[in-house]
């Protein structure tokens, strides 16, 4: 068994034994490039480590020090040595990039004598002894877990007693002073003197990466991720380099292509005579990297031919770091570069329209959570940077949007009737703000979380929206926004940035969304290669239409509730509330048929042969009163029910948990004829759109909020009933389904004996996610980011799909739903239809579709492709 | 294979394929008792029937002419014979007694002509004709199934033609007035004459029967009781006997037992010159059966004799239907008698003395629920049955109570210091009731189900209460409760019955209970044959001490927020609630710690060696704040903190769904010191109790509301801790379990993680039910009700465990948690603890202890013993 590796020895298959970092310059080496000479000690090195009680076993030390002695051959340098020592830098290279384990430990090798060499060979003292005091307080924190506020305490010390300003105030005779107390300090904590002889230096060195890979914020990341705790981390080993030895040496760092545009160019930064450090230190403005042509010409060309070969070699842009010591390149490092949607999308076609890469390479690459940065309005981008952030909120739908401020629905409307735009402030905002929410540019509220309603509704519009931000205080009715002591005022200008979360003051441009050709390209390949459906989540003509121009290929949920709060419904439906007997209550919802029947024409024609999924009437019926006394006794002029009758009916239909309440198919169970009304509506709109337009309609009629097989049995009962004597009265015949939500735990449990009623399941995963966690969503917004910032929760499980456990239920119920029913179509309507990690997880249990807002609908197909793409090489 | 039996080839063992009724007739004939002959169809008859497309197979037909030809034999009648014509019987009999199903034809046989003979037979002309009347009728409903109410017009038009008020004032004229409609009425409707031929009434008869075993009553039955399709039944065809054929002949139902007091004699009534049929018409009344000494002397000897050979056979008390015809005796049914708790648990004991049956069969024969009757006061029964009602609520806590009324809880208080008895009258209770329910005899409610506060917490003292009484009004305010238009004031005298939810006018006599040395005995035998623990609810050391005479063997629930509503310490949460920074928090805890501590030490003392589970803080914190405007105020003023401040932690506290929301463990992630204080209230009680009384106590700290394994580790640190920190000080070393509720589906679902971390798992399956099903049982509890009604749930959910979903999350659980730790201790404290069904389905699964409240742990302890004998039986 082999434990170290010479550069020279791997490869970039090589990185579950020598980590990326190790595997990367191995194949550097392999192929010819110029990377500073050194090794790499296994990832089984670090798992031998822990199998034998934390320590290094005696054959890894003797193959450390062999390595070690090839490479003071190869460079021709000496550890310790006093004339030309060897200084190297340790490093930990995981598997995957990982934060909280030890990084970076630069000029291991110096001592109170190698220091003095440094000096002379790099006719700089203070850099030497910086250096010098760097590597004694990185060695103390990382290596001897000093805490860092006593190496802080000193060098602050040392700075007040000399004057300085800043840290490179000091003077090399400063930094002597400093590493006098350094190494007292380390004597203090240690009960020993700072290692002085490199070997041990390295040794300790190298066990402290070991130990980092079980630290907490380790282990807790790890966790997280779902990453295993056997890999192990690998150490890298490298002789240094200097890029700061006088004005033929430089550090930089490059892009085979540009990340932010996509442009086939080279794209980057150096810094002459500097290192890394100098650059993050911020203390000279690194230069483009064109300019390098001029400073270093035959570097450059030699760095522009590396680049090429990287990039040919990994088929995909890179990211890369390398220094210049006397002319001489050295790379560093390199991996895949990180890039914007826009780059992604370009590099991705034009690699493929180079023969570097496949279509499927192509669409894998692209990240589909950055896809929605391409369908929004975005502010100019210089102009957002200059703008001053009034406050920050929760980024509940993404976009850009500026315009003036109004507090109520009407105000916002009105003015955007005017010819302005406006920005709707609320509270937060209700069902009947919808008109208003439509109208304006942006939504800013100051109360609810990411699945509030306005979020819910904005992102379903694709409207920026900044949700919850509390450090606003509105007054609806002093029409005033609030921001610490500054006051804003109806008309006052702000603009919002949806996908961050910030409202800015006063008016930004915005660039609207271009649906480039290369978007267009990339999109077309991932539905050749995707196997999952693609649906929205749209209740209107205008969404459907949306929807379908994004490439959604029906819909999956389409919630009637939201059409009884327009205006013209609302007193059909609260005079169906207040019916005392079953006659009023169908005289109530004959009026609502014609407006139901007509929103569902109009559904139908939109999508054409598409599949329609269409939920029965879900929320509590106490949604649709009104909520404040104001209105209640508006309500009871116009009906003339008394004010005193309106309430007792309010109190009557209120609860305490309306989650978990009387809605769903519990009031198609109470009250058949809401369902019978609604199902004629669905098949009289369907029926007449096939004799009109010829589409091939076949209605999908969904059951809310089911948890029993008696329970679904009862309401198809009434809703195929209702179908017979529908299409009895048209004289002709239909094929449809009726199916339910698998929304209630129970549901999942039990849904092998609900697939004996029910034709397809679509899993409801925001109720289902509420119920199985035990979390309202409406409530536990501020805990849910608490227990993510503790590491309780990895992921807001209403975000992604919480696969352990709400997960589970929806693989059982799968299974179960399929062995009852093995043609049994299966969805999924929550908004996790849209996050990609979930849609994966769909792909993988075997669900047939997704469905989500429409403006998610590009990303799910890419996360479709994706997972398609996962499978297949797994498999 | 044979599908006919007559009454002497069959047996009881043959139940399964003769039916309860046929297998006892065929039982009682084998014995040699006198039984009027006759035969039994099975219920493979039955089954073929269905196979073979609803027709009656050639094979069974012979069968059936065989066996008629046999029973003419036997009676020396003959079937449609004018001289001594053979009447018959036809009844449907099934494995279990079921409604819905047909269930007797009497008098089968009769025709123009028989009916005629049958009236010379028994010398009564409108006997005969009423008989064939009934039978037209009988027949045409259950058998041609012609409407009801068709018959009911023809009859009461004929009444009405008569002048006839009652039925009975009808003459045979009128009788045969009706006969000549009915025949029309059948041939309007069947197309054909009512069948003369008896030998075509019997075949249609046996497919009437074969055809109520699918009807759609039947088939709900059996799906709401898990009874299997594939039974059948059976048909019963036996010869008539009449009871009223003069005064030497008469009818009789008796028991060999009193079935109300357990007395061990001949218990019945008995009519002379009737049949069964006049009994129920209620126009004589029946005498004690003693009394057929005197009438019937031989035949009461006889029948004596009958009883006791019954008995003797059977091993159980027998309910008996006779028949004496021209002073001779048939038996026509025996079965086991249903009694009272009182005899059940009389008969038992007697039973075992009289070496009759096992201590086992003793204590299998107890109805855990009727034992809730042992243990209560209850109304004299004679003073209830007179007592005028008032309203009808739900039951929510079983017993009986009078008292005067009283609206607060103060002024209940005072009464009862005053010597008084108080009803305590709310619209709904809320902690801060808690000292008048406790001074009170019973509570009543106008709002709030059977799991509302004020029904759990009386359940929990064992005091009477009807909760969710609708139909009456209370004003708090003026102290009224008004029924319809009466108004009742305080003092006023109201008696409750809270086991029928049952409000009575004015006082009545209250019964206490008796444990008597029969309950003793039994409930000894009971524990000696159970493997499932029994532990109580209990918050206090009133319900510990209460508990622990009850048997219980631990404290599987402390709840220790009811102990924070006190008087005294509702202050000290509340400043904690208002805390703005954590040192407030603590200074308030510190407050808390000594009453917390006190309340643990005094539990301790009570249940000395015995476990006692103490849950940390479960509810929101909003709701430790005052819910009206005026206490707000009112608290603003104690506190000094202002009324908007006040009203603004209300408002940011306040919850949609606080079911879902910020509670359980949830609290103690966001605010550590709450756990801490309860951890070391807990830890310094326990240590100082055992020191000062020398009880090997070791706590159970129960953790709620877990869902995640990350969770329960981070609230188990900071417990832990505290435990370290508190044992340290005291010098000493103690056991002590940390554990979590499963009572959040996910829990249930990672189950296997969660046991990493917990040492014990209780099952709560009040929220488990809750959040499986999306059921509030605040708000769902006339739902349910409704839902009950259509068939939808077999059983409240709440009461029973839905072994189906939420049963199934609870397996789950077990087999994972087992998995993670093999000896995890598993226990359940929702209500369902106290739940025989539920109690036999957690010892299925293996459950270690049930925790129930502690008027429920005898009913506990029997189930349990019973869930063991079950499984013995089954092995």
């Amino acid at each position: 068994m082999k434990f170290v590796y010479s550069f020279n020895e791997g490869s970039k298959d090589m990185r579950s034994l020598l980590g990326g970092k190790g595997a990367n310059l191995a194949e550097m080496t392999k192929i010819g490039l110029p990377v500073p000479f050194g090794f790499t000690v296994t990832t089984e090195a670090c798992n031998k480590y822990y199998e034998e009680n934390k320590t290094i076993a005696d054959e890894i030390v003797d193959e450390i020090h062999e390595k070690m002695a090839e490479l003071e051959n190869v460079t021709g340098k000496k550890f310790g040595d006093t004339e030309n020592p060897l200084l190297v830098s340790v490093r930990s290279g995981s598997v995957f990039s990982m934060p909280g384990m030890m990084d970076t430990i630069l000029n291991l090798g110096l001592n109170d004598e190698t220091v003095i060499t440094l000096s002379n060979l790099t006719d700089n003292e203070r850099f030497a002894y910086d250096s010098y005091r760097r590597f004694i307080q990185m060695f103390g924190d990382v290596v001897m877990e000093i805490p860092k506020s006593e190496f802080d305490a000193i060098f602050d010390g040392q700075k007040e007693k000399a004057g300085a300003e800043f840290d490179v105030d000091l003077t090399a005779e400063d930094l002597k002073a400093v590493i006098v107390e350094y190494k007292a300090l380390v004597k203090k904590f240690m009960g020993r003197e700072f290692p002085q002889e490199p070997g041990e230096q390295l040794m300790e060195a190298i066990q402290a990466v070991f130990r980092s890979w079980n630290n907490d914020r380790a282990i807790l990341y790890r966790k997280l991720n779902n990453i295993s705790d056997k890999l192990g981390t690998a150490v890298n080993v490298q002789a240094m380099v200097f890029g700061n030895m006088g004005d033929t040496s430089g550090t930089g760092v490059a892009f085979t292509r540009n990340p932010a545009t996509g442009e086939n160019a080279l794209f980057g930064e150096f810094l002459v005579n500097a290192q890394g450090e100098d650059v993050v230190a911020g203390i000279r403005t690194p230069k483009p990297i064109k300019e390098m042509a001029v400073s270093f010409p035959d570097v450059y060309k030699d760095f522009e031919r590396i680049a090429d070969v990287l990039e040919k070699h990994y088929k995909d842009m890179q990211d890369m770091e390398f220094t210049v010591e006397r002319n001489k390149l050295y790379m560093l490092q390199t991996r895949a570069a990180k890039r914007t949607a826009v780059s992604a999308v370009k590099i991705a076609v034009d690699m493929v329209g180079e023969d570097l890469i496949s279509k499927e390479t192509a669409v894998s690459r692209i990240d589909p959570n950055q896809i929605d940065q391409l369908l929004h309005p975005n502010f100019d981008e210089k102009a957002e940077a200059e703008a001053e952030v009034l406050a920050k909120g929760l980024p509940a739908s993404p976009g850009a949007a500026t315009g003036r401020i109004y507090f109520t629905a009407s105000d916002a409307e009105a003015a955007v009737a005017n010819g302005e735009k406006a920005i709707l402030v609320r509270q937060e905002t209700s069902p009947e703000d919808l008109a208003g929410m439509v109208a304006a540019e942006g939504i800013l509220t100051a109360r609810g979380g990411m699945t509030s309603h306005a979020a819910v509704v904005a992102r379903g519009m694709g409207k920026c929206c900044v949700a919850g931000c509390s450090e606003i205080a509105v007054s609806e009715s002093e029409k005033t926004l609030t921001i610490k002591d500054d006051v804003y005022k109806e008309g006052d200008y702000v603009s919002l940035n949806g996908s961050k979360g910030i409202v800015y003051k006063g008016e930004i441009k915005t660039v609207a969304p271009e649906f480039s050709g290369d978007f267009g390209t990339v999109m077309s390949w991932a539905d050749e290669i995707r196997s999952l459906k693609v649906r929205a989540n749209a209740d209107n003509p205008r969404d459907a239409k949306q929807a379908v121009e994004f490439g959604a290929q029906g819909i999956g949920l389409c919630r009637t509730e939201h059409m009884f709060f327009e205006e013209e419904r609302i007193p059909a439906i609260r005079q169906m509330i207040m019916a005392e007997t079953e006659e009023e209550r169908r005289a109530a919802l004959a009026k609502l048929l014609p407006f139901q029947k007509s929103d569902f024409k109009a559904i139908y024609e939109v999508m054409e042969d598409k599949p329609v999924t269409i939920r029965l009437l879900d929320p509590p019926l106490h949604e649709f009163l009104p909520h404040t006394e104001e209105d209640t006794r508006e309500l009871a002029e116009q009906t003339g029910i008394s004010y005193a009758k309106l309430s007792q009916i309010a109190e009557e239909l209120s609860e305490f948990n309306p989650m978990l309440g009387h809605r769903g198919c519990r009031l198609a169970v109470t009250y058949p004829e809401i369902a019978e009304m609604q199902t004629r509506a669905i098949i009289e709109a369907a029926v007449e759109v096939k004799q009109e337009k010829g589409f091939d309609i076949i209605p999908e009629i969904m059951i809310p909020l089911v948890g029993m097989e008696s329970e679904i049995a009862d309401v198809k009962a009434t809703v195929e009933k209702t179908i017979g004597t529908c299409l009895g009265e048209y004289g002709v015949e239909m094929e449809y389904l009726i199916g339910t939500m698998i929304e209630v735990p129970r549901a999942a449990l039990t849904a092998g004996s609900i697939a004996k009623e029910a034709e397809f399941f679509s899993f409801g995963t925001n109720d289902l996610t509420q119920m199985t966690f035990g979390f309202s969503r409406d409530d536990t917004g501020k805990m849910i980011k608490e227990y993510m910032d503790k590491g309780i929760l990895a992921d807001d499980p209403f975000q992604t799909i919480d696969q352990e456990g709400v997960g589970s239920l929806m693989e059982h119920a799968v299974k179960q739903g399929k062995q009852t029913r093995p043609n049994i179509k299966l969805g999924i309507c929550g908004e996790h239809g849209g996050d990609p990690r979930s849609i994966e997880f769909c792909h993988k249990i075997g669900l047939h579709y997704v469905s989500c807002s429409p403006f998610r609908v590009p990303i799910a197909r890419i996360a479709a492709a994706q997972a398609a793409i996962k499978e297949k090489i797994a498999d």
